[in-house]
This record gives structure tokens, C-alpha cells and sequence, in this order.
């Protein structure tokens, strides 16, 4: 184990600055003036991040990203409601998983997980089925790293009258998403991918108009975005505890992504990340399974080395001795393992990890393939 | 303003040990094997502070108390089950809000914020329908800071063969619950009260056999438990993204609590706490607003005093540049403020809150009463 604590080359939760982590040193009276105030300049800034006008709003939620998705099918697909949810991946599987869940009805375009949707598709799908009111899209499924074709999607659901819900969780703060030039109806992220926050709050950016239509349609109490933000305008504060130390936290991480040159330079720094592990494990012989072209800044899904002397625990195991730790394959099709490009990682570390990916494979007796 | 970070003299998120919040400053993977290693020490903690044997077993989940607690009724009553909810405050109140709104009927037995449930009345309603299986009740209606009678209504729920539901919030960690003897179906507290942990995350301790036969129930995908409880089984992970400071610092907030002495000597801290508080402002003229032999230790309401030149919002901030963050009433009946006994505070630090708050009155020309 090394002396330094190990980066994490996941897809979130990620590798925080010092300052983020710091910003957690503090206890906050959830229903105190200052702690109002950071919240309020969260959700301002988030919403400048998503370039969304004044007719949008922030609304933060407490838990996981899944629960920022669950709160906003539920509260902006009604009950008598139907969604077209776009899958090729856990995530969008997931998304339907919730839909089904929480009773909502919805009809599934589902792709390869190396394949994305195709627009002419989705425009049939809805000139098809005028029911469908709400279309959800994942921006990168994280599943395998695969950036999904957000402007055309938007182009073609804006064109039918239908609202665009994105899953933003792996791209947000790092991918430009423009919210209002796209009338995207909502974007859904969570304060520990992109923005190099901690865990535990997600948010949605979702136009006033339509969380004060939305009022009464949530399945849940705790996951009312309608209601959390009409209490929230009201008073300032969270409906039910906020994670006090995480929203601080991100406060601080906000300030990072801005000093750092905002959206387009993170996704520079994460974007020279990617190539240079992609380039680095390409000359060991370890392949992405994703085309380049098709393939995210944000993660990348690797084929496992044909060789029986690979396995993936021992090979995680001395990788995490070596100080870093990367993250299993989640691709249904294939032996993959995944290596995450955010967080405060950059080139530098990424040369650092293709060495120790070196090292390890030779220790493990894997054999050196050619080159690609 | 003072040097110093605000005391927190709030039922919660409280003030926490600098320990607790120095766990914060490390990024963890959550499918890392040293994170499931907190996760399952965590959880196996907490099924000690409940007094709880191996029939039961403890599911942590992601955002605020009033999540565990939706979590928990969700799971537990399925959809063509009844609860009785017992409800003299905000708490109770919100938990037969959550009943309506994810569907599940209720029968709602309210008293008087000053009045606890009456187990004769709980037993008559029980006898009278069979329909209702489960029984919520509130451990400490931190509206008030009324304790209720646990022992009294789960004997009655036991004797009528029905699931007792506790709602311990405000008192897990510093008032004994004995879930097993008891026979409670379902203790629900969260990080951020009395283990003095920071907020973010709740927990649920109840039966593997009840989450086994809960299966399917759940009105939500997040907040579904029994699904929580089968994943984390199988694989030691959280199902979706685990805040993951927050858990590394109820770790530690864990440790402080036994190194304290336990639950005992946690209430017995809060108890000095609060005698110190009421005593203090007593011989202000300010009283408590709940006779004593019904307070809990854990937050104190006290009658504003009733002079026009006392209003809450001067005294609390002028409290708050004295280092001390207070707590608004809750209660309808009365204008009210609050006290909170929780925390890292000691009966040194309420004589200090004691003494700026006689600064205070007087700062603002309110007229000295005589004491009771």
C-alpha cells in the first residue's frame, strides 16, 4: 500500500481536492441563515453549469443519483403518464426499472450497450404513439462509457412536443449540456461525478412551469421535487435534513470547476485523462470495447487480456496496493474492466496508472500482446 | 460573532466531534473492500445499540430520517396492508402524510402535543381491527421534545400479535431501546442525532424474515429496503451510490459513542444537559412548555416569554453572534422556542448558552420575571 491515500479511478464517487473534503469540517444549522445561503448559491450555480434561463429552477434532493431519477420520473411523468426510456446500459435498464416501480407507464427502446439510439427511431417511435409525453436519455452510460447523441435526440423530441428528461449523473460539469438552447424539460445529476463533490445529494434543473404543474403527481413523499422546491423557494430550506457537510462540500467543489475554467476545461482535463490511458494500455495490448468515436472523456470499458493467467480480483487487488483503484466491468457481452477519468486526476496520474497496469500484468505472468 | 464554529443547540444535524468530521477527509470506493469493511462494522453497531439478536439485521439507506422512515413503511406494509399511526406532533403527523401518499391505508390516532398516546386507547383500536397490522409509533416527538411511551404501547401491540414500528429519531444511542426483548418489528433512526454522526444517511433496524417477506412491496425503486438489505447481503455494497464520508464518519461518530460508555452514558450526558438548560432558564423566567415528567433529554421547548419586546427572530440571531445556533417552536398551540441537549455539548457549554441568553433578554429590554 502506498503512503498516499489511492486515487480513485472509478465513475463516482471520485477523487476530491483537499478544499472540497476541508469544506467538511464545519457542522451547519440546517435551518440557519448561512447554511440557506450555501444552498442557494448551489442551485444558482448548478443551474449557470446546465445553461439554463430563468425559466428553470434547481432542485436538489437528498441520496444517490438514482434517487434525483426516481424523484424526477415520479414527479414530472404524471400517473396516467407515459415515458419512452432510451437504454443501452445498466442505467437506462434502470430507468425502467424505476418506471415500472413506481407505476408509470412507459414503452423501452433498448440498443446494444455499444450501439445508441437512433434518432429516426426514436422520431417514429413517438410520431407513433402520441401518448408518450416524456423521453428519457442517458447521456453517457457509465455501463460502458458510450456518450449517447444528446443534441439530435433533443432535436427530433423537441420537434414531436415531447419533453426531453436527460440522465446527466456521468457528464454534468464536464460535457456541455445545453439546457435551455435544446429545451431539454430536465437534467439529472448528482454532486460526485463531474463536479468532484462527495455523495449524497443529487439535483434536478427542471423548468418552474412544469414542477408547479407536477404538484401531486410524486409516488413518494420523500422524493417530491414539486414539493421540495416549492418549500424551498418559500423558505430557503430543505424540506427534511440536508446532508449539511455534502452540500458544503460541493459548495467548495463549485468554486474548483470555476477556477479551473468551468465546464469546458474540466472536460479538456478529462479528456486528455482519456487519451492518455487509452493510448498507454493500447501500447500493453489492452483494447477499449467501445469505438473511439462512440466513447466518452469520462470512463472507459476495457476487454480483459485473453490469458488465463488474468483474472480481475488479483489484478484490482495489485492495482489498489500500487494506489489505485479501478472498477469492475459492468457490459453484459463481454471480460471488461473500467478505468474512470474524473476527478482530480489528470494526465500525469493517468501515466502513473498505465505504469502500474504494466507492472502488475507483468507480475501476474499475462502475457505482453502486440500492440493495436 | 465568536471565534469559535457555532454551537448547534438543535435536535439535529448536531454538533459533532472533530474526529467525526476528520473521518470526512478521504475519498472512498464504495466497491472498494475497505469501504464495505465500514459499511458492515457500521451496520453491525447499530444492531448492538438496538438491543437487537441475530433474527434482526440493520439496512442503512442514503438521504434524511424521513427517507428511512418512507423506507421503512413502503417495505414493511404491503400494499393491501393498515397501519395505526400514533401522532402528537409534526413527526407523527408526517409519517401518516407518507401513508397517504404512497398509498397504503391508515388509521391515525392523534393526541395533543402534550399528551401522549394512551396504550389502553392503542389496544381498543388494535381489538376493534384486525385489519391493522402495524403500529407506528414516535420514540420522542422532537415537535415538543414529548417522550412516549414505548415500553406501555409495544407491550399492547405485542399482545395483539401486530408489528410495532418505531420511529427513534431523536432517541437511538441515548435512550435504551431493547428491540429484541421489546419484540419492535422495526426501530428507524438516522446518523445525525444522538450517534452524533453527520447527516446523509438513515438506517432500519428490523427482521431478516419481515425484509425476506417484504419482497416486492416497496411503492419505490431507492427506497425499497428489502431489496437494500438482499443486495448488500450478496455483495457488501450499497445498491446505489453510498454517501460515503457520511458513512466513514458515523464510523468514528460509533467509536465515540462506546468509548463514552455506551447509551447509557450518552443519555445520562444529555439528561445533565438538559437539567442544566431547564434549571438555568427556569431561574430566567422561562419555562418549559411540557411538564417534566413527560420531557425527553433530548430537546427542551420553552414558552417565548411574553413581552412585546421579545420577538424570536432578534433573539435568535443575536444568540447566534453569542456562538450559539438555536431552534425555532414547532408546536401549534403556543409561541415556543427550542433547545436541543444533543450533540457534543456538555452541561458546561448549557450554562454558557444559560448566560447568553440572560445577556440576550437583556439586550433586548425583556423584563426579568420572577422565577417559578
Amino acid at each position: 500500500m502506498t503512503a498516499r491515500d489511492p486515487y480513485l479511478l472509478t465513475p463516482g464517487p471520485a477523487t476530491t481536492a483537499a478544499a472540497t473534503k476541508t469544506a467538511m469540517l464545519r457542522d451547519w444549522g440546517s435551518w440557519d441563515g448561512d447554511f440557506k445561503a450555501i444552498t442557494a448559491r448551489v442551485r444558482d450555480r448548478l443551474l449557470a453549469v446546465a445553461e439554463a434561463d430563468d425559466d428553470y429552477t434547481c432542485v436538489p434532493i437528498q441520496g444517490s443519483g438514482t434517487f434525483a431519477v426516481e424523484a424526477a420520473l415520479g414527479t414530472l411523468v404524471p400517473a396516467g403518464g407515459k415515458a419512452l426510456v432510451l437504454a443501452n446500459g445498466a442505467y437506462g435498464k434502470r430507468a425502467a426499472e424505476t418506471m415500472a416501480r413506481i407505476g408509470r407507464d412507459f414503452e423501452l427502446y433498448a440498443t446494444a450497450e455499444d450501439t445508441p439510439p437512433d434518432p429516426a427511431e426514436v422520431d417514429r417511435i413517438l410520431a407513433a404513439d402520441p401518448a408518450i409525453g416524456h423521453v428519457l436519455l442517458i447521456h453517457c452510460e457509465t455501463t460502458s462509457g458510450i456518450l449517447n447523441p444528446l443534441e439530435a435526440i433533443a432535436r427530433v423530441v423537441s420537434a414531436r412536443g415531447r419533453a426531453l428528461i436527460l440522465d446527466a449523473m456521468s457528464t454534468f460539469g464536464a460535457l456541455p449540456i445545453a439546457t435551455a438552447a435544446l429545451g431539454i424539460a430536465a437534467v439529472i445529476s448528482s454532486a460526485n461525478k463531474c463536479l468532484e463533490g462527495v455523495p449524497g445529494m443529487g439535483f434536478v434543473i427542471a423548468r418552474k412551469a412544469d414542477l408547479k404543474a407536477a404538484a401531486g403527481n410524486a409516488h413518494s413523499l420523500s422524493l417530491d421535487l414539486a414539493d421540495q422546491w416549492s418549500y424551498m423557494e418559500k423558505s430557503g430550506q430543505w424540506r427534511f435534513t440536508p446532508p449539511t457537510h455534502v452540500v458544503a462540500a460541493l459548495d467548495v467543489a463549485l468554486d474548483l470547476h470555476a477556477a479551473e475554467g468551468g465546464t469546458a476545461a474540466r472536460g479538456a482535463r478529462y479528456a486528455a485523462n482519456h487519451r492518455a490511458v487509452v493510448d498507454g494500455l493500447r501500447a500493453l495490448g489492452i483494447e477499449p470495447h467501445i469505438p473511439d468515436a462512440l466513447q466518452s472523456p469520462i470512463i472507459v470499458t476495457f476487454r480483459c487480456p485473453e490469458d488465463p493467467a488474468f483474472a480481475f480480483q488479483p489484478f484490482y487487488d495489485r492495482l489498489k496496493a500500487e494506489g489505485f483503484i479501478i472498477y469492475p466491468g459492468k457490459m453484459t457481452a463481454a471480460e471488461t474492466f473500467r478505468i474512470g477519468c474524473i476527478g482530480t486526476l489528470t494526465p500525469a496520474v493517468m501515466d502513473e496508472v498505465v505504469a502500474a497496469v504494466g507492472r502488475v500484468l507483468a507480475a501476474l505472468g499475462v502475457a505482453r500482446r502486440n500492440a493495436a
